[in-house]
């Protein structure tokens, strides 16, 4: 079978690319399976809801089955055991992680949301996009921009979220946006070692394993429960191997994070200064992927 | 200023990729100029005159200048001292050699030419094709293809060849291609030295260098200067620290390659079995992207 899969750990755009994706390849004839590697969040949930979408399947590794990447490239992040022959094609707007030894199908472009580059493949086919396609792409780029927030905005995904917002019938999008960030920051509902394991990405660097972690709330709420979150942090990071780890609480109205961290402090303080009882605010950082995992990829 | 660059020793892949590119974002509204940052070899020339183009102008590098990358991706293959913030894109049809701390416009498909990913982005905007660029598209297809002949020709480039051909007015493809890939093979023209490193490739792994180099002929004649050839890559792999240096030399008629080897035969001898005197025959091995590098990366 041909499975079309986003990150572990998937979060909105990770499940509405799969879907938008196996969309798209209908409408040119191929037929491919909206699948997932990992639990689907409350807000992506609401949104699958909201547009009359199903669950992407759970996919579990075949030797035999071969998977198109959607919203990662990185050997860490993708479905455990995958050679690169299995490999149908990646389409991202991450950092390139991956090297192969055969020549890939591989599209990226420095775009806040993995579905506004599928957006622009529809455009580009001139293939018309249905009411709840829209709504899946609109609810992905405004999940992975944070209502446009983030510094992984551009101009293209803000007036590409606009198109879609009238095809979906979204007449405000900042308040659909909010209602759609607010699902996934019930916290009180949350473990400590959920709210440190939900979005999580594991990297490598020189040989040895870090992880950071991400949490959107609204907010000091949370602060309440830092020491208890930095003893869950510690055990994980013992358990998993991880150099460091860090999680990231990314305020959505106040525009930054605290990062918490546990481990060794070398490179985290080498990239963000010193951290106080394992805590550091930082304004306006809310992209890990543009403003937190790169100085510690160079630290 | 913002360059579109090919790799170091440019093919006619490298050279009319640059050309047609600049044309396509010309089309598109935006300046780009076609560089090179090595010399055109005797089948681009022929070619670029053939088909009335101009020779891509001589690119040093400015740390204030960017660059768009065709026809490759790897470091070891781009202008020197390149930081990954001057990467405007990238358009390949290799392996994945490059990692970035920072997500860039990338496209990749495994095609046998990177004109054949540019003539699908031609007809997905809908531009128009001249006959100069699409002559330019089609000696990099039978240039990069050896003629249809090397095993990553895919069903793709072979329509898009015989499209091109059409707009180009070339009436017989093969003779074309054979014309074409002649105007290279003028080996008692060329030294030892440049038929080594006339189309060389350094790789590096597991923090070792390594390079191959690639020439192809129609005969044998090449074979009385071994002695010679394999003295000047000892002496070319001593300077320039590879721990061995393959040359790959290729028959397109035969439709196979001898591999001269000198330095550390470990692993080219795991890749392809044993070599007699720094030679091996490899029936059927023509593309060094896709039958040569691999084994070696693999072994």
């Amino acid at each position: 079978m041909d499975y079309i899969i986003g990150h572990k750990n998937p979060d909105t755009d990770s499940i509405m690319s799969v879907i938008v994706l196996a969309d798209f390849f209908k409408k040119m004839g191929k037929t491919l399976i909206p699948g997932r590697i990992g639990e689907v969040n409350d807000e992506s949930k609401w949104a699958l809801e909201k547009f009359s979408l199903e669950i992407p399947k759970k996919v579990e590794y075949n030797e035999n089955d071969k998977y198109f990447l959607v919203d990662h490239n990185a050997p860490e992040q993708t479905i455990d055991n995958l050679k690169e022959e299995q490999i149908l094609g990646v389409i991202d707007h991450h950092k390139i992680s991956i090297k192969t030894s055969i020549p890939i199908f591989y599209h990226a472009e420095p775009l806040g949301c993995t579905c506004s580059i599928l957006y622009k493949m529809y455009k580009k086919e001139g293939f018309e996009i249905s009411k709840e396609i829209a709504g899946a792409m609109l609810s992905a780029i405004l999940s992975d921009t944070v209502i446009f927030k983030s510094p992984t905005t551009t101009e293209e995904d803000r007036k590409i979220a606009e198109e879609l917002a009238k095809i979906a019938g979204i007449e405000d999008i900042e308040e659909f946006g909010l209602e759609l960030k607010k699902q996934n920051m019930q916290i009180s509902k949350l473990s400590d070692e959920e709210i440190i394991t939900r979005d999580l990405k594991e990297n490598t660097k020189d040989g040895y394993k870090f992880a950071i972690g991400q949490i959107e709330v609204i907010g000091d709420e949370i602060l309440k429960r830092k020491e208890s979150l930095l003893k869950k942090m510690e055990e994980i990071a013992k358990e998993r191997g991880y150099r460091f780890l860090i999680l990231a609480i990314t305020d959505i109205i106040k525009e930054g994070s605290y990062l918490f961290v546990v481990g060794d402090l070398e490179v985290p303080e080498k990239a963000f200064g010193k951290f106080e009882n394992g805590m550091i605010w930082l304004d306006g950082v809310m992209s890990r992927k543009k403003q937190i995992t790169p100085p510690i990829m160079n630290a």
